[in-house]
């Protein structure tokens, strides 16, 4: 495993300071907003400068170093309070996908180690973190990609991919996997209404590689299946309740009971920072609610007449039975169950 | 029944011309183009200045008007064959809606009968075909806002409205009449990818109205129907084969499974010129593939990018086995098969 060899990364960390790679501006410009203010960084996840649960726990950690460095500045014996309004800024960027949370506590579980300078201690847990999700990756694409069978159509939704991630992607990841081991032949990728992640980075993402993909309208899917066109559906999650139920980008609830109807698979790929173990059931998941803008408008003109009222929830939740196996970087549970799923909690 | 009392009408005849609402540039600009050459009427139903089965049906069925008053001016006595090439233009101009073949076979079948100027007798033709479309659309309101329940929510896709008729509309005649009787108290509109009928069109129409609409991107809906925030989908078609199969605005086959799944009502509403009794099955229909920049481009912005490939099939085809009612100004079908269908052909 070469952990170089995907080119595409969205995260760098470089002269102490964070480099996120604009997504609200792909495919047409590749640009990386640098920061060394990390309530600027709870901001740039807000305005999705970086999106995709993983991507946004590695974002977090960073910004958690730069939090740091600045408190311990100010003054270097009460760094440790100094430092709580920009984590709970952090804390508070986006609702629903947990790795946040988990990247968030997972770096202030070592708050109470340090002694002097924070920043060394946790640069390495930041780094840690962000390798470690970029080898869960490859694990999970070797994983997921095991599973497929010769000859794979796979459709797509959202983006989970290198740019969604660490690197190489959990979804995507698994596509990459596939095309590698000559299996998948095909990739759709459906446009993901309203902030355009399929058409704007994932059909960006695979072309960059050669990976065969063609672009749909959302409402497209359900005619590739009618037509048997569609073998697998991957996507990835933003977050994972004990009984197995799946929140992911909205949009994916309705592929998982379009492949059902069809008798096509259904495969979540997301790493073990994923699981919420806190939660029962995805009832009890905060679904984000993101401004009307992006649905009424696109590239800053108005599609939809004005005064219109718009639903615009930008998550949904995939009740376990309609999964038929979620990968993770530990290992595989088709037909997920509280109880399978309760080996990793 | 007072057919002048809705307001919004997107086909006219007025000053021996046809004018035609604009729809690629609703709801921000109102704007009329007119009509004296039934090649241009041709290019504007491709352009879909004029969109929406029945209005095709009817906005050819005037440019056989225009067509014939050029052909007679050109040699009164030829004028049966100087206008064959303007109604090929026109029966090629879009493939999927059979009404516009209807439409064309109607006025058509006068030729034989027309010995001096054809314009009065055909224009009288054109008209009728027109009111009586009015006339059907108030008819099938009627009919299927009774089979709606009391404070009823409906989910409609693209625009079956005043637009996409001759007034009033197919599911929007059904939502006005059900909204007049008390009955709907909530409309979701879906945007309708990518041509944005939803967004555009179906949300001004029931605005100008105070329809109570809340406008969702396309993958909502599956969201909605889970939350049991959906009675009745309510959609038009754009052919309907014997054995009951619905041919109709891309996105619909993948409302119907939804509403399948979530036990919600799935009812089809069109005009009897929809039925095609010469196909024997949806399989038959040809789908009309649309231009990639639809998809790819909004308003003159590329969204994805270059050079990826695009699959854009603008309609789908619903088996009739998930189709609850089929409402026509005939009469409404139950379950539809072929055999009860037969009594219209």
């Amino acid at each position: 495993m070469n952990l170089q060899q995907d080119s595409i990364r969205a995260i760098i960390w470089q002269d102490q300071q964070l480099q996120l790679l604009d997504q609200r501006k792909l495919p047409h410009e590749q640009i990386f907003l640098t920061f060394d203010d990390a309530v600027e960084v709870a901001q740039a996840i807000r305005d999705m400068v970086v999106r995709g649960a993983p991507a946004i726990g590695i974002a977090a950690a960073y910004a958690v170093v730069l939090a740091a460095k600045t408190a311990y500045q100010q003054n270097p014996q009460r760094w440790h309070s100094l430092i709580q309004p920009a984590l709970q800024q952090l804390a508070l960027a986006r609702p629903t996908a947990v790795n946040l949370m988990w990247a968030l506590q997972r770096m202030e579980s070592n708050f109470a180690h340090i002694s002097n300078d924070p920043v060394p201690i946790l640069l390495a847990e930041a780094q840690q973190i962000h390798q470690e999700d970029v080898a869960a990756n490859y694990k999970m694409g070797e994983l997921g990609a095991a599973l497929l069978p010769q000859n794979c159509c796979v459709l797509t939704h959202c983006n989970a991919g290198a740019l969604a991630t660490g690197g190489y992607g959990t979804a995507l990841g698994v596509v990459r996997s596939g095309y590698a081991a000559g299996k998948v032949v095909q990739v759709y990728a459906d446009e993901t209404r309203p902030w355009w992640q399929g058409s704007r980075l994932t059909v960006w993402e695979l072309m960059q590689e050669n990976i065969p993909v063609t672009l749909i309208a959302d409402s497209v899917a359900a005619s590739l299946m009618q037509r048997g066109k569609i073998d697998w559906v991957i996507v990835g999650a933003d977050r994972i309740t004990a009984n197995g139920d799946v929140a992911n980008k909205i949009g994916t609830y309705s592929l998982a009971v379009l492949a059902r109807h069809h008798g096509v698979k259904f495969m979540v790929v997301a790493p073990i920072s994923t699981l919420d173990a806190t939660l029962d059931s995805g009832d009890s998941i905060e679904i984000e609610q993101r401004p009307d803008t992006e649905v009424v408008s696109c590239h800053g003109q108005r599609i939809a007449a004005n005064h219109v009222v718009v639903w615009n929830p930008v998550f949904d939740v995939t009740p376990a039975e309609l999964v038929d196996v979620i990968v993770t970087e530990k290992g595989v549970v088709h037909q997920p169950t509280r109880d399978k799923l309760s080996q990793w909690f």
